[in-house]
Parts: C-alpha cells; sequence; structure tokens
C-alpha cells in the first residue's frame, strides 16, 4: 500500500504523538541521568509482594479472575474501591468504576461527553497524555489563568462566561507538570462554579498521597453538591504503573455512561490487576508502603529544590510540598530545547515546558522529575545543568 | 445534579449499551442453564499455570513488569507475539500491537480511521461488541449479504461500489454469532477487492484456533499484498478472557497511529498480563492446551448440534466447525423473544438473534453457546428449548 493511500480519521489532524517521543528514545540510552519521565523509583514498586499477591489470588480464584469478568468491575474490588474512595475524599461518592488506568477514566470521560468543538477549560501547562486524549476527542483547549498556587477562580468565571465549557479539566494536588498545589479556598470555589455554571470538572488527582511537607487538602469533589464533579483516581503512583489499575468516581449518570463506552472500550479491566490491589486495600498494605515511598521521594525533591536554588540569577522554580515534578523557568532568552541538546551530550535529560504548554511557546521552562533518580544522579545531574545555564547566560 | 441537565456526547445517541444487559443479569441467577454467553468453560481456564507464571515473571522481572511499559508493548512479549502472528498467518507482518483484549484493537481502529458518516461494511448478524464500537464512533453500518458460508463477493464488490467504504469488519472464521466459516476462495477474493479499491479489512479472527473438524484455512490476511488487512487476533478464546490480551497486525502506518492513539486510551496494555503470555509462547504451551479445548469443545458442539437435530420440523441451524456458537432459526411466527422468557421461566437462557442485526428484525432466530455448559446442562437445556418450540409451534 501506498502510505499516503491511506486516509485517517481527522480527529489525528492535530495530534502527532511524536513530541515527546524522541527524547523518551533518547532517555533510554545507557548512563543517563533522566529527570523526563514520572516514573515511580525502581524502589517504590513492591514486586515480591506483588508475586505473593499473584500466586495467592490465582491460586485462591483463579477460575474468577481468568473468566471475563463485569464491566463495572471485580466484585471484592469495586467493594473495596468504593470504600476506599469514600475514606480518600471524606464523603460518599455514588458511584465508582474500575478503569484500566487513570488515562482511561479521561478516554472514557471525554468519550461520554466531548463532542467535537466542545469547550475544556485547561490549566496551561497542563498534563501531555490528557491533553492529547481531549484533542483526540476534537475538544477547544482553552486555558485558564494561574498564579503560583494554580487556577485563578476570578478568570475561570470569566471564561465559563465567555465560552460556556463543557469541563473543566484539572489537576489540583502536586500538579503535572508544575508541582503547584490549589489552596482549599480555591477548592471551594471550583466546586461552586460548576455547579452553578453546570459544568463538568474531571478532578485529576494521582499524586494526593504523595505529599512530603504541609497538610492534606480536602478534594474539589468533598465540595461538590449537586455531582458535577467527576474525581479520577490512580494506583500507579502509589502502587505500580505497569498494573494499570485507576478509577473515576462521581455522578451514577456519567459513570453509566462511561461504563457503556468501556464495554466496547475493552470489556473490562483485567481481573487479575483488580484482584491484586483489592489485596492492597484489604490488608491494608498502602499506608507503610506510602509512608516509605514517601520518605524517599520527600528526600529527593528536598534536594532538587537546594540544588535548583544554586542556580544562577534569573531561574526561578516552583516550590511543591510532594508529588514527581519541580517546574523551572530560565531567564527568557534561554531556550530549554537547546539546553536540552547540550545536556544530553552530558548524559542528562529532562523535558522542556513548551511540550506541556496547550498554545507551545515558554521555551525557557523546564520540567524535572526527581523520583526516577538516586541523590547521587540528582546532584551530579543538577551540576551539569546548572553547569549549562550558566554558560548559556 | 438533575440527571436531565447533563448533555451526553451525540455519538452516544444510537447507543444504549443495554439491549444485552438485562439477559445477563437473568442469566446470572443460580441455577441458570446458559447458552447466552461466548465464555470460556471453567475447565479450560488455566488456573494453576497461571498462578506459576504470575509469580515466576513477578519474582524474576517484577521492577520491569511494574514500572511503566511501552505503548508499543512489553518487549519480550512483543517480540514472542510477533514471531506467533507470522506463524499463525503463514507470512511476514510487517508491525504487530499488543493490546487490551481485541475489543480494544477494534476501538483504536475505528479512533484511527472512523469520522463520523464514514461507511463500514459488516456481516448481518455480527458480533454486538464491535457493532457498538463503531455506532460510537457514528459509523454507518451497511451489511453485506451472505449464504450459508458467509459474505457474498459479488454483493461485497456491488456495495463497495455503490457506498465507497472506509472499511468492512468481518469475523471469516467460526463467526459470531452464525458459527459461519468463509471459504479460502472468498478470502481471497475479499484481499483483492480491498486492495483493488483501496478499502480496510478489520479481519477480527479469535476463534480460528477452536476447530473441531476439517481443515485449517489461510487468513485473509494472507492474500493481502498492499497492506489494506488489519488482522485483530485475541488470547481470550485459547488462554484467559480476563487477562485482557489482544493484538493487532498489519500496516505499519495503521499501526502507528492506533500506538498514538493507545497512548492517550490507557498508555499500554498491563505488563504483567503480557508477561505471562509470553510465558505461553515461549515456553510453547499452546498446541497442548489447545488441543484439550478442542477435545471438550467439539464433543459439546456435536452434542448441540444433534440435540437441535431433535427440534421440530421448520427449525434451522448452521453447523459450525469450531468456535462457539450455533445459530438457530425457528419458523417464521416463532418469536425468539418471548421463547426467550419462556425458557428463563423453566432456568434456561441464550440470546435472541435480533440483537446481533445490524437494523434489528430477524425475530426468529437465536444464538447459542455450547462451551460454558456441561454436557449434562447441554442435554436438560436443549430438551427444554425443544419441547417450548414444539409448544409454540
Amino acid at each position: 500500500m501506498k502510505q499516503s493511500d491511506i486516509q485517517f480519521a481527522h480527529r489525528f489532524d492535530q495530534v502527532t504523538g511524536s513530541a515527546i517521543r524522541e527524547i523518551f528514545k533518547v532517555i533510554a540510552q545507557p548512563g543517563m541521568i533522566s529527570f523526563a519521565g514520572g516514573n515511580p523509583s525502581l524502589d517504590a514498586l513492591p514486586d515480591q509482594v506483588c508475586a505473593d499477591i499473584a500466586e495467592h489470588v490465582l491460586r485462591e480464584n483463579g477460575k474468577q479472575i481468568l473468566q471475563y469478568g463485569a464491566t463495572e468491575g471485580y466484585p471484592a474490588f469495586l467493594e473495596s474501591l468504593h470504600e476506599y474512595v469514600n475514606k480518600q475524599l471524606n464523603c460518599e461518592v455514588p458511584a465508582v468504576l474500575p478503569v484500566t488506568g487513570s488515562t482511561q477514566a479521561m478516554d472514557l470521560l471525554c468519550k461520554a461527553l466531548i463532542d467535537p468543538g466542545d469547550v475544556v477549560l485547561v490549566e496551561n501547562p497542563s498534563f501531555l497524555g490528557n491533553l492529547q486524549c481531549m484533542k483526540l476527542y476534537q475538544a477547544k483547549l482553552v486555558p485558564v489563568e494561574s498564579d503560583g498556587d494554580g487556577i485563578l477562580t476570578d478568570d475561570l468565571e470569566a471564561k465559563i462566561k465567555r465560552f460556556h465549557p463543557k469541563m473543566l479539566y484539572t489537576i489540583p494536588t502536586f500538579q503535572n507538570p508544575s508541582g503547584k498545589t490549589l489552596p482549599a479556598d480555591r477548592r471551594q470555589k471550583i466546586a461552586e462554579l460548576a455547579n452553578r455554571y453546570h459544568m463538568v470538572v474531571a478532578e485529576d488527582d494521582p499524586y494526593r498521597d504523595l505529599r512530603y511537607d504541609g497538610l492534606p487538602l480536602p478534594a474539589i469533589k468533598y465540595f461538590d453538591e449537586d455531582g458535577w464533579v467527576m474525581f479520577l483516581g490512580s494506583f500507579s503512583k502509589i502502587i505500580s504503573p505497569g498494573l494499570r489499575v485507576g478509577y473515576i468516581a462521581g455522578d451514577p449518570g456519567v459513570i453509566r455512561k462511561c461504563t457503556v463506552g468501556k464495554q466496547s472500550t475493552d470489556v473490562h479491566t483485567s481481573n487479575l490487576n483488580q484482584a491484586i490491589v483489592d489485596r492492597f486495600l484489604r490488608d491494608n498494605l498502602l499506608p507503610d508502603h506510602i509512608r516509605s515511598i514517601c520518605a524517599d521521594y520527600g528526600k529527593k525533591m528536598r534536594l532538587m529544590l537546594n540544588k535548583l536554588d544554586e542556580f544562577p540569577e534569573g531561574v526561578k522554580h516552583t516550590s511543591p510540598q510532594g508529588g514527581l515534578f519541580i517546574w523551572a523557568e530560565l531567564p527568557e532568552h534561554i531556550n530549554a530545547r537547546k539546553l536540552l541538546d547540550l545536556a544530553i551530550a552530558r548524559k542528562v535529560a529532562f523535558v522542556p515546558g513548551t511540550h506541556f504548554c496547550v498554545d507551545g511557546g515558554h521555551e525557557n521552562t523546564l520540567r524535572l522529575n526527581f523520583s526516577n533518580s538516586t541523590v547521587d544522579q540528582i546532584i551530579t545531574g543538577m551540576d551539569i545543568l546548572n553547569e549549562l545555564v550558566a554558560a548559556m547566560k
């Protein structure tokens, strides 16, 4: 076939999926210090515990696990998950759907809600994967203004009035890529605006348990009176991303549409993976596990922040209290893509911030991940970046 | 929230997902003999083998398995799968993508190719799940005429010329729901037409290894000169549906678009599940396992066919050589939905054929599954159906 003969769907007109792929190919080179991904530390992945659990659940209940399951979820997990979500959110959530990683929660929510041309309000910068997801549903993405703490609710209300958006997509806690956390009063305000203007909020909150400083905040969902907030959660950062288990929780009507969409998307999430996470919940393995992850990540985050403070004058950065990412802003004349080229030659990688920006630009910004490097790698890598930035000044 | 306030996407206008759900709720009642699902027999599910394998792969390679994987597939599995697919199809397939059950292959293929209003040619009746998938992509489904062996290629060519379809969706081997198998000459002809008229073929072939009589046939893909045929495969019927591992194979350009779509659909298929199927392939566990499944299913199929031959005059049925389903046609005045009501009262269930038909109708047809019942259940259940049909004559 001549490639050119095939006509792909128009939803791909604006999506190439290649922007960041080249970077990730480079990272795979041996000896590379990578601040680029969003990967958990290998030390944080409970491989031996999962080996025990996987064997146990298959030995005990293998026939049910290997048979077709319900789209609505593996029964034992649906029960333990619902209880877990209510506790996480400190409120009664009427419906929960286990999904194949929270990325699928976003895909199903868009499938349920988004017609081509519908406006979705987004933080800018935001999570690349879900921006791509919304683009594939041909949503019109409109950025909302932020300050150092996240979304400015006055601008949000102005944009709601102007664009009549179908949805707001937000990562309120330790945002990807900025590391920002939205204060409680703005969370409450967002829920109020969603209820007043009948706008769905997709509250994507995969990092909320990775807090190394400060006190936990209520979710936007906690303030939701009439069910306009859909909460997207994940076990990728606190158990394993390779297992692909996440969930979406909220209004039963929306969950029902997501379930119908899921029937013809992957029928159901692997029963084995749901059964493994179910054991983590039932055996109460998460609190200790999260505590040990946080001790390690917190140390690395503070180290990276300290190293950033040593950078030449004019380099600014966010100061997260948790999560996986720090966002840095270089003096305006320094292009982060050029910095990346130089850094890769010295075996250090990161992602230029422009890739996370809805309309590109912000060429002087970068996202730094600290979870997937050792203390020594952070020291060496940050010293190299410091040196390169100083030379570009 | 007033439910009525939420505006769902227009792709759901024609899709409720409820047609067959009520039946499946009824099946769950204790003591029900179900010819309704498409489930493997519990005896065919290798739970202890999977327990050993899951433990082993997590013990040996747990860090890689629990970490984020590549959208393109778990490296070891991508390799063993590609080799397996080449052997299955008896030709060199240029690209393969592991997916979360072959249902996801269909979802990604539609995502890559289908704009609203695009025509897809389909067998009628056809697999409900994938019909729903295509409806959610707002494809216009146009049925192609069949005889007892499947698609009539003259009608196919006429419909191609008239409708300029984007795609043909076909299940050529032991079709769901009809049990029909397309002869080799028509397979070759379909590949030729696809190449001549530049139409993608989605060849969905999950049952090809479940052959109890006759000789294997080449896939349509085998005859494909220029890469217009995309082959959708599954391990659901030969290892386990609960693991959700399938694949799509064919043209690298299409596979690439499916991969980009998959990035924002579920990032990647669970590494653990890919690693488990990889061990089945590398340790060559499939041939013996399939042989034992086929011995059991073949016995059940022949029994059900014999029982159907005892039905009152005017009842016709297909005579499959494999797969999971037999399609029966009652005398025209007998409504299969009414028969189902009576059957359920006697604790026997099946799916009325109308649910598999693109435009409904065919009220006198039904689909019967034999794999998920015991020999005794088949005898008891078929005798009850026979009695009920006789009384309705």
